[in-house]
């Protein structure tokens, strides 16, 4: 057992070699314990009786309570300052490989995230959040944001208080670096307050290594061709047909259609399941048992078949995760974002295109024979019905060209909020101008407005841009991939989807986190780094062409 | 977090309510990993996919390898050393009352058994348990027993060498006590090799407590009552009908019937599971999450509803346990044949009697409606072909008189084994040879003799025992329970069963742990300690009259 031999031996006289393998035996063991907690987290959602609530939170308590005490053992911490110290006489990489030298740069970077936060602060946060997150349910309940924002102030000053000892840690250096020129222009001292740069950090935390400049050169990019865009359809006040998406769907008969999508794109039954929750959801216990959820609604069937190919993206990015290195950081998916583009690879530019639809319409139209209306719809109607454009309050809701609107707005306001640009009292006026703005819809309750997403509540902030990142990342892989992979369309077309999923695999899955970002990714493989205008022309295309504009 | 914490503070100065307090944080976070344990040892057989195997092994082996440091650190034995302390000047029962005693009498076997074997031994017996596991499959396999000779003798000697540390380190007193006496008796000197008493070493992991000496008694009044009355009712070669039970009966009919009775005798579907597996188990996560499992026959109801009722036994006992000393050991059931009573109050006393048949038979009339020839069954014939007797070679299939007969046989053969008596190579010819004695059957085959259990082959010796006293409790318990509730064979007429579950809820179920063994309890209970002569009475009258001998 190694989680309780704490005392830190001579690591000076261990060899380089031998020093990576006492690290990496504590990784594997936090991973074990990482895959249980996985586990009781899909159980939790799926399996677990209602009354074993307290007994669970108990569990979990004391897993993430271990993990943490293994993740900033002093032992691992003398292993990396060995290591630190070797660099400045050694040359690592003569002893380890690029994967090997990753384990070692992450063990650092979570060491660190673990170690520089005070355990009060952390303790003090996480009671907040229990708090504001239930603040939160109630303000929605009656739409009311100012019931909510003392709690919002509040998950604000934690997240500054964390950025700032994480940023005099060293970590977070595009922060620091941020906060000092800024300091610098604004003629102020390193005791005056100012929080600029604090986005950047929690940028990191979900898409490490991605520079919140290029996210604001991306967004005012796509701002300035997505408004007009969605302006132009709106004006021609036309929509396609849907009618016969939708109808009184036999859950038991979408289950059976739904379910050959998985198996069919590749994902192995016999190293994960395929269940239903409430909310859908794919959890990343260990490469050999990964667990995805849909859910199904009874009045169409369209959501049904989303849910299920969006949430096997995600699995098929677990699942192929690089077995050499399994049960050690490199072999953990890159980013957040990153995972949303394996998702959205499939169910963006995959289920919405003609060719899917081309094999998949006679599937639906004989499992579902029963609805006549089915039986004449053609691949073009079907395609055009997948992909309306409808401006909505609902972010979960929206298609593929409003959807970065509503990105944009939230990323715009978290910002603002946590570098102290903007007062928590500012919020609701500043988000129904914004939507009036970029989607021409009125706000008239917060509920459809500013109070409709979980996150800021649970301080999740920092989160929002990584689904657009996901989908600019979605449509440049998968054009690398139209390019590199002969006849990609024909293959869909035939129901072939693996020859995609193991393109994937070798591009995508199995270098884990072997990159140091979601940019480095897309350059390597596809020559460039995250490339707005790509994306902006694919949906400008698209969208001229199905709204005749 | 308190499993890393293992430098021992001054204990000295610590009020005995502090370490009692300081134990229990510690019982509960081990309780806790306990029940992740039991949750994953669940989701292994119900739900995981089947390449998972490997991952799931590195995974409950980091847990149970944490369990045993957390139950052997340092600091708790420096806590129990300090209360052991406390004992001579102190009264400790001023300040902790008898449940709270039990906790620490409870932490400090498991503190003793955890760091009397050294690890080595307890790695090396955990691996020859896999190989001798795997030697015994393939032994049943071509039916030789000469396959799993050697590797039974390895298990023998690691059981033995285990054993001799733990007396050695004073646990087993009564054990050490046996063979004090047989070395005088033999002349022995303390180097001499000597087994004697050995077997009650082995009994007190399963059946704490309980004297092998009472055993012998037990099982010797058993055979010399029960040989004859199995020779009686075979010599009447006669046998009452049962082909109502037998046919196609639909899986999805037999659940929904079978479901009935959990919710029925009180299990509470909010905290619990109810699922199907191959083998039926009740696991014990914790009082709040226990989920059972059964299986159904596909030609016959009688497994599906036996298995079922069987392991609600089980669950009730579990859900049952004390909320107040909840994640202490004293919440902990008492035993194993403890355990197995509970489930056999049910599936015997219960589901074997004829006023359960007279509240069931017209559900089951109702729910096979198709099934022409259950239309016109009585509770008579019902009870009677519910209670066939028929000696058979595989335990697994014994009815309630033949059973105890295949417990005596292995506990005479692996008691002779462990203490000397008898080798290895004798065991097949030992086996056949009671087996014609106590059952009138001639084994023609290891596979269906000898070589048909698990147990022997993963190191699990002085565990047959407990099924019969499990049996004998519950005869024992359910004798008392219809004194003390009024009418209870009229409230089982009626499916009143909540009022036995409430009775066992009080008298057995929240009592855990407090009492010092099975036959503690029972006396308690019954005024009586555990007592054969019940059972052979039991037995003698239900089936003289059931065959008319």
């Amino acid at each position: 057992m190694t989680i309780l031999a704490n005392s830190a031996t001579d690591m000076s006289t261990k060899s380089i070699r031998a020093l990576y393998d006492e690290l990496i035996t504590r990784r594997k063991d936090i991973s074990h314990f990482k895959s249980i907690a996985s586990t009781l987290g899909w159980d939790q959602q799926v399996m677990m009786p209602k009354k074993a609530e307290d007994s669970r939170a108990n569990q979990i308590g004391l897993l993430n309570g271990t993990i943490h005490d293994m993740e900033t053992s002093p032992v691992l911490g003398a292993i990396l300052e060995e290591l630190e110290r070797r660099k400045l006489t050694e040359d690592l990489s003569v002893e380890l490989n690029p994967y090997e030298l990753a384990n070692i740069r992450l063990t650092r970077r979570y060491f660190k995230q673990g170690t520089l936060v005070p355990t009060e602060l952390v303790k003090a946060s996480s009671a907040a959040t229990a708090r504001s997150c239930n603040a939160w349910k109630e303000a929605r309940e009656c739409s009311d944001f100012s019931k909510f924002a003392p709690f919002l102030e509040e998950q604000i000053r934690h997240l500054r208080e964390t950025i700032t000892y994480q940023m005099k840690g060293g970590i977070c250096e595009e922060a620091v670096r941020i906060n000092m020129k800024a300091r610098t222009n604004l003629g102020l001292s390193k005791d005056d307050e100012c929080f600029k740069g604090y986005y950047q950090a929690l940028l990191d935390n979900f898409e490490s290594g991605f520079k919140d400049s290029r996210l604001e050169a991306i967004f005012s990019d796509l701002k300035q061709n997505l408004i007009p865009l969605i302006a132009k359809i709106k004006a021609k006040n036309f929509q396609h047909e849907n009618e016969f998406i939708k109808g009184d769907f036999d859950v038991e008969k979408q289950a059976e259609f739904s379910n050959k999508f998985p198996k069919q794109m590749g994902f192995d039954m016999d190293a994960g399941r395929l269940d239903v929750s409430t909310h859908p959801f794919c959890n990343n216990a260990h490469p050999t048992d990964i667990r995805l959820t849909t859910r199904y609604a009874l009045d169409n069937f369209q959501e049904g078949i989303t849910s299920t190919i969006h949430e096997t993206g995600h699995a098929l990015y677990e699942q192929g995760r690089s077995k050499e290195y399994v049960d050690t950081p490199v072999s953990l998916p890159l980013s957040v974002g990153i995972h949303e583009s394996q998702s959205l690879i499939w169910e963006r530019m995959v289920e919405l295109s003609k060719p899917f639809w081309t094999y998949s319409l006679p599937l639906l139209k004989e499992q579902f024979a029963d609805h006549k209306n089915l039986q004449d719809v053609t691949v073009d109607q079907m395609y055009l019905a997948f992909n309306r454009v409808e401006p909505t309050f609902i972010r979960l809701e929206a298609d593929e060209v409003t959807y970065p609107m509503h990105i944009i707005l939230r990323y715009e306001i978290e910002k603002a909020l946590v570098e102290g640009d903007i007062q928590v009292a500012d919020v609701p006026a500043l988000w129904n101008a914004k939507m009036k703005e970029y989607l021409g819809l009125d706000v008239t309750e917060d509920r459809l407005g500013c109070l409709q997403d979980i996150h800021w509540s649970i301080g999740i902030t920092g989160y929002f841009p990584t689904y657009t990142l996901g989908s600019i990342y979605a449509i440049q892989i998968y054009t690398q991939a139209q390019e590199q992979i002969p006849n990609l369309d024909e293959h869909i077309a035939k129901g072939e989807f693996h020859v995609l999923k193991e393109w994937l695999n070798k591009n995508v899955h199995e270098q884990g986190s072997l990159k140091e970002s979601g940019d480095d990714l897309v350059f390597d493989l596809t020559g460039k780094y995250l490339d707005s205008s790509l994306y902006v022309k694919y949906l400008t295309e698209k969208y001229t062409t199905i709204y005749d504009l």
